[in-house]
Parts: structure tokens; sequence; C-alpha cells
């Protein structure tokens, strides 16, 4: 199944070139009140959403894919994580860091930082560059979402507390501030264009990944060249924090950093996701 | 007006040892749909509680401090913004990096990082050691938090889209992941007891603070020791990020570090806010 979000708050299913208009279905969702929970409301009750969906599904209205404004398929992550250097060519370092046996347990061998959640649109809102007199580079990268909450999760529980994929652009502005700061600019995290269920995805260490700027091919690569493989990565991440539904989790990037400049367009292409445009502004 | 949340859901006043419990006035607040906005609900929504408030309070029930727990007094704030190195023996490097003039713009000069949004606790909640064979610093800092959305302040309208101050504890595993990853460890970001309307701070850049760990003092200093003040900071964030209602920035620490261990309990205490005490476990 392919869950997009568009329109301000419409939920649709993506099929072929047209969307299901499904919005109906959030009626499934309970009102909320404060404290809002930790969590993406989606993601939280969608079982009670997919439910809903399957009573209507047939009968919701189809719109072409090219009319609508596609949003983040995730709109309220807890945290956005991302993956530093996790490329085959740099070292692979394990070192145990104590406490258990069997999950990969290392300090330095993936390394994590984080993104501001107000960092994240969809890909028809675009990235605006906030300082045009520096070099921003995008990042193309398969982005895991969370389904189910999880923390400390074995290798062999960690596929299970994944909801589905997305593409992600982890925007880059380079220079002296820290990774997480540079990184956490408003736009500076794309996540779309929807948000393909776990099922779909036969191999996500074995998708082709590509990333083209104005048509111009800039990063061709595949997930199998990471250094660390999915399991590993939601395994590694879960030992420092609870991974909570919708929580988002971007896995790294191949080679091929490439500056981008007001008025390109970053055309992000995954097998078994499919193509995300995004205009830079 | 100092506002505190406790006991799940609950919304109260602080006076003196009491705390009148407002919770009725949260009916103020709209039910919520899927997505939740950018930003705290009741920071968002704060004149429309306020003005509830206003009816209820008199005739609120009244309960002793000491008999309720006290959660952090903003909940769903869309980033925690920490400031690193903020000292005056630290060099104060101001770099230019272009687009205006007046304000501060410097890429070294203020450092930040972001800490994730579900690291967040409150006093009552206390600080879990992920790692407890690993060393974790307390780092006691006043924290400002965001009443205005705003994006590219001036100094001079910094102020004004502050909603108030309290006590936030940073958290802080040492080791060579990324400062972000580090700090963003479940309950590794304390903010408490209550939240002070910036009214009732005269200048936030005058405050008296402190940390001790079992009674033995830890750190002892003033906020005006920090190389950057408040509106400084403020408005150097806002220059990379909008800043939501219920954005938390918390201001950077004094020098003391010590290692924390679990059966401390850590006592932050900051002139004008109050007492917060926190355990470790």
């Amino acid at each position: 199944m392919k869950i997009c979000r568009f329109d301000g708050d419409r939920l649709g299913l993506v099929e072929d070139d047209h969307v299901r208009d499904v919005t109906a279905a959030l009626d499934a969702l309970p009102r909320l009140r404060c404290p809002a929970p930790m969590g993406d409301l989606l993601i939280l009750h969608w079982d009670a959403v997919h439910a809903r969906i399957g009573e209507i599904r047939d009968s919701a209205p189809r719109l072409p894919l090219s009319s609508i404004a596609l949003l983040s398929p995730v709109a309220n992550p807890s945290k956005i994580i991302g993956i530093a250097r996790n490329r085959r060519d740099l070292a692979k370092e394990k070192i145990d860091i104590g406490g258990g046996a069997g999950a990969r347990q290392d300090g330095d061998g993936i390394q994590m930082f984080i993104k501001a959640p107000s960092a994240l649109v969809g890909p028809s809102e675009g990235v605006t560059l906030r300082f045009p007199e520096r070099r921003t580079d995008p990042e193309a990268e398969l982005t895991i979402v969370i389904g189910k909450a999880g923390s400390d999760l074995t290798e062999a529980q960690a596929m299970n507390h994944i909801f589905g994929y997305c593409i992600g652009l982890d925007m880059t502005l380079r220079g002296k501030e820290s990774q997480s700061s540079r990184k956490s600019i408003d736009t500076y995290a794309v996540l779309g264009p929807w948000l393909v269920t776990r099922d779909e995805i036969e191999d996500p260490d074995a998708l082709d990944t590509g990333l083209a700027i104005n048509d111009r091919q800039v990063q061709r690569s595949n997930t199998r060249d990471l250094a660390f493989n999915i399991r590993e990565i939601v395994t590694h991440a879960s030992r420092f924090y609870t991974l909570h539904p919708g929580d988002a989790i971007m896995v790294g990037t191949p080679i091929g950093f490439e500056q981008v400049h007001p008025g390109d367009t970053m055309s992000a292409t995954f097998a078994g996701i499919g193509r995300m445009d995004v205009a830079v502004r």
C-alpha cells in the first residue's frame, strides 16, 4: 500500500498515476487533547484508519497524481534521525559499549545525528535555501518510518517495528556549525512522495537509488552499498532512543555531493517507492 | 504567573507551596485532528486558556506542591535547541554570514545543536541512565520557551517572542557519538519545575543559578556569565529556524561538570524560577 498526505489535510492511496482520496478514514482517529501523544497520529492509530479505508476505498474519488500537492507522509515525528557516513568505503568499526550480547552495540560504527521535526516538509513545499550565499547539498536517502514503539530491540525484532519506507532528502548546509544545526533548517528534511508499507519492499537492502538535479544524474547507487543495513540501523537507534510511531530514520547517502541553487529541481528515484521531485527556492 | 503540568494531563498555577488545579481551563483548547499543528498546544492557544483560567482561578482546588508529580511544562515542542560552550571564558567570535546588519549573524559565535523532542521529561519522571557504565553529566541551564512563531527576528523583536522561562537539565552522555545523539537519549532533556511567564523575570541575564548533586553544590553561577545573552540567542536561532510556540532553547551551562550515578538527586535552583529536584535511576 502506498499512503500519501496531500492538499493540507487529505489522505490518499496511490494507485499508479492516480490517488484514491480516503480522507474520510481519518474520522477513525480519536480527537486529541493536550498533551498530544508522542508520535505521529496517523501511524499511532493506523489499524483503525486502515480498517476504515477498507470500507470506503472502492467508492473513494480518484484524482490524477499530477493534480495534487504531496506533503510529508509523516506529519508529526517525535524525532528525525540521520545516519552519517554510512558507506562501505569508510571503515566499519564496531566497538562494544557493553550491556548485552547479540545486537550490535557500537558507538563509532553507526553514527547518528538528530534533525529537528520543524525542518520537515513534503515534496510540494520545496526547499528554501536559508543562506543562499553558502553551499547546500541534497542527500537522497532511503528513509525508515517506525510503526510500533520500541526500545533496545534485537535484530530479530527490528524489522517488525518498521511501518514502511519513503524517500528522504537530507538537505545539508555546509559549514562549521554542528551537523544537527546545519541539517535542521526549515525545509531541510523532505520526506515523500508517499509511504510504502513494509510488505511491498521485499529487500530494503537492495534498492536501486538515484538523484538528479535538473535531469542531470548526480547520485546513482543501491542500498546494498551502505555500510550498515536497515536491521542494524533500527537496532542501533533503539539502543539510544525509544523509537516512536512515525519516527523517521534517514539511512545515509552514497557519494555524489552537488550544490543546489534556487530554481533547481531535485529528482530522487528509489526502486519500489517511486520518484520525488522537489523544487529549490 | 507560574504554570505547571502535573499528574498526567493536569494544568496548575503555582502559588508558593501550593498549586491551583486549573485543568478545567484546558476545555478552551480546540479538539485536534491529524496533522497536529507545529508547536505546543497549550502555548499555541494560551490566550484562550488564560482567559478561562481568569474565570475559574479563585474557585480552583488548592493542592500542596509536595503532593503532585510535576511534568515538563511544555509537552510538545517542535524542537529543543541547545547552546554549546556559551561561556565568557571561551573566545567570543563573531563572523558575519551575510544578509543583514545590526543583529549578530555568526556561524561560530553561538553554537547550536538539536535535542530530540522524544528525550523530554519533567522532574517527577527522573533521568534514567541509558548506559550506566559510561559517564553522564547534568548541565543546569536557563531555558527559554518560545511564545509566538518567528523567523529572522531582530534583536528588538526577540524578547517579544519569548513566552517564559524554566529550568532545563541538558543531560549529556560523554563519548564519541555526535552531540545531538548523546544528548537526545530518552529522559536526557528535563524541563521544569514550572514555566514562569516573561513578565515575572525582570532580567533573564542576571539570574543566580546553582546545581547540587545530593546537596553538594557542583555549579554556582549567574546568567550574566554566559557569553551570549538571551536576546542574542533568540535572534541567532531564529536566523536558522522558525521558532514555534513551545520550542525550548537551553542557553548553556557554566563550568562544573560532574558525573551522576543511579540513586543521585540533582537539584537545580534558579533565582526567579525556583528549585527542581530530579532523581537519577
